[in-house]
């Protein structure tokens, strides 16, 4: 098919009476008395097409709002039109018809349906520009995590969704029939990646995971995509930190560029405070074992006012509140070597420097490797100091974009009670 | 932790006498009577280490194979060393020692254990340069297949694991309890990709598909990664052919720029022969359904013999063989407008026109959309021709580097009978 797109036509406003084709969905009709315009959709724009004859018009008039079409025409200039261009005298091709209602309409400026109906016909919500915009913004994103990666020495791994047993917790894991025997949907991909420092000495996966969640949020999916790094031959936490920053700051880049959205700065060091300090700047009890909702809203609003930064670090959680491969700080191992990147004055990265010798998984797990022993194995055969962390696209989506629901910005959302489409 | 990679040592051979620190893995040791080496490996390469002093020796006696180790040593130049630089008078600092002994040996060019035994013990065996080069590969050609993908101006889109029904067949899927309901893995992103043409014209995706495989072959895996990509505006297959065509030369580029591995090349235009050509030049009966694996190696030969190409598509496969979703060709409804793409004699790219019109699909289903309702909603809504293709990631490495077995080119294989480590 021998088109060009709407945005090609800002390219012919010097070349009156050249003849198009263009194709694209009936974003919208104007059916006036004397003349019908129609407006034609394509993944790059918009493109006004004017129509004078009766037989056309006729016809448009049976093509509902959202139907497929090919149109072949004669470029105009017009100032007011998209791209400076509007399509005359066109012949309409009908490539497939839309039925009738839609459940919503497309082209306002936002989409009047409510969050459930959007996303029951997720096909056609999708095609609005604001929704399409946070799959853009994720997609880029997702480049701008590997490419920063990538110039950092990291290599890409593939690792296995279907696992002998729960990783992080057994309360939020799926369970499904392996061959007759019990498996499990990987919560994270963390013994995988950290075996995989062994090979590459830091690598890093795009994925799904998986969890179980049995509360209905706002903020929490059934299946997530994961931005997951791990590296090897660390001093502690801070060079993970510095990674991730360079990676963060990679990220936004990358949205700006592809999707023209305006990210914040990255700072070249973001501020970092310890957990202790960041109770007493939120004003939390200095027994509060974890960060509440509340307390990382105030530190996003301390780290904006005190050092002009959208992002903070907390770093040194209590070690009784991170899983058990968490790396103790060797100066007080009430204290991990942990943090927790808070974006608007929420959490949207969770890393730290992991434990890399086999008889610190012995001891941490209590001797009770079992389930464990197939991960732990890889430990035996040398693995140097290394961390790593894992983000949450869609929450840092989310955050970025102002979205209420980590549902606006992911395609087909899984949760407690969605499974379809 | 300031260190340098081995590769590094090359620029420091007119800088004897300079002090350097290097880590990694012992990767050998060779004690003689007055000198022994160290053989350091990091994710760069190999770097020789002299010790001489007997203290240090006596702790290099204590290191096993696979420990950890940062060395800090004096650069002097030696010709017959990795880079023409061995390091001396070494301080070793030993970051974790490795279990004795190690299941296999990983020094010597080929790994001697068998595949069973690497895939048990794989964080070892994927140390070794061989099996480590496989995933280099399969990074690459991920890599490859985005970036070509993107310069077509096709989106990265990820989409739902977890599904109502099966997309491909019910024979070999995996079934989850999600939230006490039925769910099943999914074996495809196929409907998923076909409703975001309707989004974005061209999506691509790179992720986990989940294969219930109850036969143990070396080309089957339960969990595989899959290239997928679909695009819209399409006159037929014969479109998708070419931007699959150019996305291989992409992947095969990436590869040999990444790795180093010489790639055979992509035909500008590969050579395609239409299903019933392909069964004469197999020498198969005319009423062969499909195409047998001795035929597909036939074709491969004769793709060679007759265009040189290591690459050859058949075209029009019967209907009757392809999955209700395919697209007829219009000359004649007894074929189709499908293709699969041979590499070497063997199929390692399905991919074809799909139908695109709501009550197509009605019919091919034979008014049975039951299953299927929840993803064929979004075809009411206007979709364009389209058509797109799936290459699995891990038989296109073995393809390319000549690998027996499947398993050996991903790093942690399901199958019927592994679902650990």
């Amino acid at each position: 098919m021998q088109r060009i797109l709407s945005t090609e036509l800002a390219g012919l406003v010097e070349k009156p009476g050249e003849k198009v084709t263009i194709a694209g969905w009936v974003h919208r009709r104007r059916l006036l008395k004397s003349v019908a315009f129609l407006i034609v959709r394509d993944a790059a724009g918009l493109s006004q097409v004017v129509v004078t004859d009766p037989r056309t018009r006729e016809q448009l008039e049976q093509l509902p709002e959202e139907s497929v079409v090919e149109v072949t025409a004669v470029v105009t200039a017009n100032e007011q039109a998209p791209h400076g261009v509007e399509l005359t005298a066109p012949v309409i091709h009908e490539l497939s018809r839309a039925a009738v209602p839609l459940p919503f309409e497309l082209h306002r400026p936002a989409l009047g349906a409510g969050l459930p109906a959007q996303l029951d016909h997720a096909a056609l919500s999708l095609r609005h520009p604001t929704r399409a915009l946070n799959l853009r913004i994720a997609a880029a994103a997702a480049k701008g995590f590997r490419e920063a990666l990538e110039a950092q020495r990291f290599v890409e791994i593939q690792t296995p969704k279907i696992v002998e047993s729960a990783t992080e917790s057994g309360a939020n894991v799926f369970k499904l029939d392996y061959f007759g025997r019990p498996g499990y949907l990987a919560q994270s991909p963390q013994f995988y990646k950290q075996l995989m420092v062994g090979v590459f000495e830091r690598v890093f996966e795009v994925g799904p995971v998986f969890r179980a969640e049995h509360s209905d949020t706002a903020r929490h999916l059934a299946q997530y995509t994961s931005l997951d790094a791990e590296m090897g031959f660390i001093t502690d936490h801070r060079d993970v930190m510095a990674a991730l920053t360079g990676t963060v700051a990679g990220m936004l880049g990358e949205v700006t560029e592809r999707t023209g959205y305006a990210c914040p700065e990255v700072p070249a060091e973001i501020p970092a405070v310890h957990f202790a300090e960041a109770l007493r700047i939120a004003g939390a009890p200095a027994d509060e074992p974890d960060l509440a909702p509340a307390h990382e809203r105030a530190l996003g609003e301390w780290a904006r006012r005190e050092h002009g930064s959208e992002f903070v670090f907390v770093t040194g959680y209590p070690m009784r509140k991170r899983p058990f491969y968490t790396h103790p700080d060797p100066a007080d191992p009430t204290w991990s070597n942990s943090f927790d990147l808070l974006f608007r004055g929420l959490e949207i990265v969770t890393g730290g420097q992991r434990l890399h010798r086999y008889e610190d998984y012995v001891e941490a797990l209590d001797n009770r490797v079992g389930p464990y022993a197939g991960y732990l194995d890889g430990f035996r055969y040398g693995m140097p100091p290394h961390g790593g962390w894992a983000i949450g696209l869609e929450r840092f989506v989310a955050r970025l974009t102002g979205a209420a629901n980590v549902r606006e910005t992911t395609a087909f959302p899984r949760d407690l009670n969605r499974i379809a489409p």
